[in-house]
């Protein structure tokens, strides 16, 4: 392909120049030849906008393509391909909806974004009739998007379990494999820069929630938007958790949870307890993983870094040699795709499984009086562990699947009772039968 | 997209009607208005050719579908895409030249025809400027293909190593797990229906190296055919093997590996140590995996059923929707991207890692006389331990990476050596550093 001649050429511009958009301009640079040959024409580096010329960067820009005017590069005549990797909200989604009606296709990382407002950017590409592409959006490098739009695109997917968040992941696993509390764990994050100064986004489950409205998006063709995924985060999951987890040969996770639910989509972020011969248990340190189960292909699972500058970057470039090949040939790719239309389910609703661990008073009928804080709510009980005896008395009860509300409402009865001395942990259950 | 109306209709032949193709059929049956939406169109079946009209099959076809004349159908003017799930070399191959040459576009999952001849298929899919797609040749419902020729299409692939044949790594799994010898397990992998009555092309590789040809093609932009291969079956592998890997931590995979070295591709398929901390390692069963590596994304692995109708049909229907678009938008996806043509690297020269094991005498000398022999080739050696005493002194020697010719002319010298016994095992190392 290499006799196309240059006025094919298609040309780029990249908004903003961090840990991303650096390793975007260096694969730009150093894969230039293979990406001319895979797209089928050269791929140009036009510009680079950024906040402020002079910042330190951890690559060399060709000179004169530095700019801070990103609303004037979007609108260049001559730009093809717009990608957006500054994150936030704005100016991004200005930007991005600035070069679409300018006639650009546009490659994001934008996961907050693409939760908030998705809808808004894919109408505006639709309207355009112009790529709006994604993939590094979700779990970072890891090709995720694309398989649950495309390769399984003749499958129903019932099920995807996401550890998509590599802080709170690494946060989880030093926990379980060195016994230290959260507060801990998080200050080894932040000094090894996995965990930024405020880590509330992370920490909170903001990011993976984003992710999973994204996830859900995608699998159920359907709008999940980031409002309608249920979310807590891992700042309140304690060492005697973890430590109730390996008692039951299980570990914490932070799974982003996407379900088919009859009519239904449930979409959730919280912590969770997984057995350790489940696929997700092993994934270790910041690592992401996808787990996606289909009624035809059965489980899945999709692993790899989750963050990163060339991991991200990688992903854009994916997607930008497809958004390439497609403007060559004046197509697009699959764009929305939420024909379903599929109502979000509450929260309350949702059936999950909980692990309860109660310290009790070691007297005749306490295990009876706590069956009947369960049998109260209709929720069934799987296994119930007495550990210790006397002052020292605990139960640690798995339910069943139930109604979260019917579970929540029980936890809050056990708490008021006068034989419950505290309840030590609540925390729910995945990955097993229910 | 709903209101389409049905002239618009993708016209869908299916030849086969075996454990693939009746699922095809039954997606195609139960998911009709989900394609339609996801197509933009309905997918209509309109034949399903069969060696036999009363053949037992598993599902019910819709009357009138079914015919014995392959030809005649691939042929019919009303059918825009093709999916071939008969396998083998004839008449698969003269059925999709045909249909190619008709103007039809063709999914098929036969990985036996694409790796001894997948050049002719491409030419005959860009002459006729039609799609030919194949996600369901390597490793069943897993997307692997799509991944490697799209989403690090941005990337550089550095190495692929797959557990592609689910068959022998369910045997290599229960001589694990039990301590079986090959033959033992290989009796039960045939009747729980993991393995054929003639497991030949299983067992000894064939089946893992067309996958690895195709592999090797799409990360290195070359044409690697089956013939290109170095194959080595798991036939010899001896429950001594197995536990000599299980005392170094290890477990016995067979593998295939594509590498780029240098400016050559080098692909192969035999069975291979892995440490149990390598994330191939905890494959269990009949599933299959492939992990890559690449320049900027790093480390990613993809997990599932690597068989089966249904997951096979999976990755066909995933195919099918892609390509149904693409004739809707009068476009076609990536063909064949060969640009690199890059020459396959000889077994000889790969570098590789020997793991032996050798029954010596146990007197002075003897460790100087082996570790002469490694020098003699230029083999350096990483660990020797030995272990007992007297009769049953045996030496186990791990070797850095070298030329394999380098390695095998090893193992030949000791052999011939009057102090070596017998060398009891010697079996590749991958997946730890060099």
């Amino acid at each position: 392909m290499n006799e196309r001649s240059d006025d094919r050429a298609l040309k780029v511009a990249v908004l903003g120049c961090g840990a991303v958009g650096s390793q975007v301009v260096r694969l730009l640079t150093e894969q230039h030849d293979d990406l001319a040959a895979r797209v089928g024409a050269p791929v140009e580096l036009v510009g680079v906008a950024v906040r402020r010329l002079d910042a330190p960067r951890d690559i060399e820009v060709p000179h004169g393509l530095l700019t801070t005017d990103a609303v004037g590069l979007v609108s260049r005549e001559d730009v093809d391909l717009v990608v957006e990797v500054i994150g936030g909200l704005e100016p991004a989604r200005s930007l991005i909806l600035a070069a679409l009606e300018n006639g650009a296709s546009v490659v994001t990382a934008n996961k907050a974004l693409l939760a908030e407002d998705g809808p808004t950017l894919f109408e505006a590409a639709a309207k355009a009739e112009r790529d709006l592409y994604y993939e590094a959006a979700v779990a970072g490098a890891i090709p995720i998007l694309r398989p649950l739009r495309e390769s399984l695109a003749g499958d129903k997917v019932t099920r995807v379990l996401g550890i998509v968040n590599g802080t709170t992941n690494f946060i989880l696993d030093k926990m379980d494999t060195s016994g230290a509390g959260f507060s801990e764990a998080l200050e080894e994050a932040q000094e090894l820069g996995y965990a930024e100064a405020d880590p509330t986004a992370d920490v909170e489950g903001f990011d993976a929630a984003a992710k999973a409205a994204i996830l859900a998006s995608l699998a159920f063709h359907s709008r999940v938007t980031a409002a309608d995924v249920y979310r807590e985060g891992i700042s309140e999951v304690t060492a005697a958790d973890v430590q109730s987890a390996r008692e039951m040969n299980s570990v914490v996770k932070l799974l982003a949870i996407c379900e088919l639910r009859g009519d239904q989509v449930a979409a959730r972020v919280h912590p969770a307890m997984i057995p350790r011969s489940h696929p997700l248990a092993s994934v270790r340190g910041a690592y992401n993983a996808v787990f996606v189960e289909s009624e035809a292909a059965g489980q899945l699972m999709f692993y790899g870094p989750g963050a990163g500058g060339a991991p991200t970057a990688s992903a854009v470039l994916g997607d930008l040699v497809t958004v390439a090949r497609n403007r060559l040939a004046h197509t697009r790719g699959p764009g929305e795709s939420a024909y379903a239309d599929r109502a979000v389910q509450p929260m309350g609703e949702t059936r999950t499984r909980y692990h309860v661990a109660i310290d009790v008073d070691d007297r005749a009928g306490v295990l009876a009086a706590v069956a009947n804080a369960f049998a109260d709510h209709d929720v069934s009980i799987q296994t119930v562990r007495q550990e210790g005896r006397g002052a020292d008395a605990q139960l640690v009860v798995v339910s069943h699947a139930a109604p979260d509300a019917a579970l929540s409402a029980t936890v809050a009865q056990l708490r008021s009772m006068d034989i419950v001395r505290e309840v030590t942990s609540v925390m729910r259950v995945e990955g097993g039968d229910e």
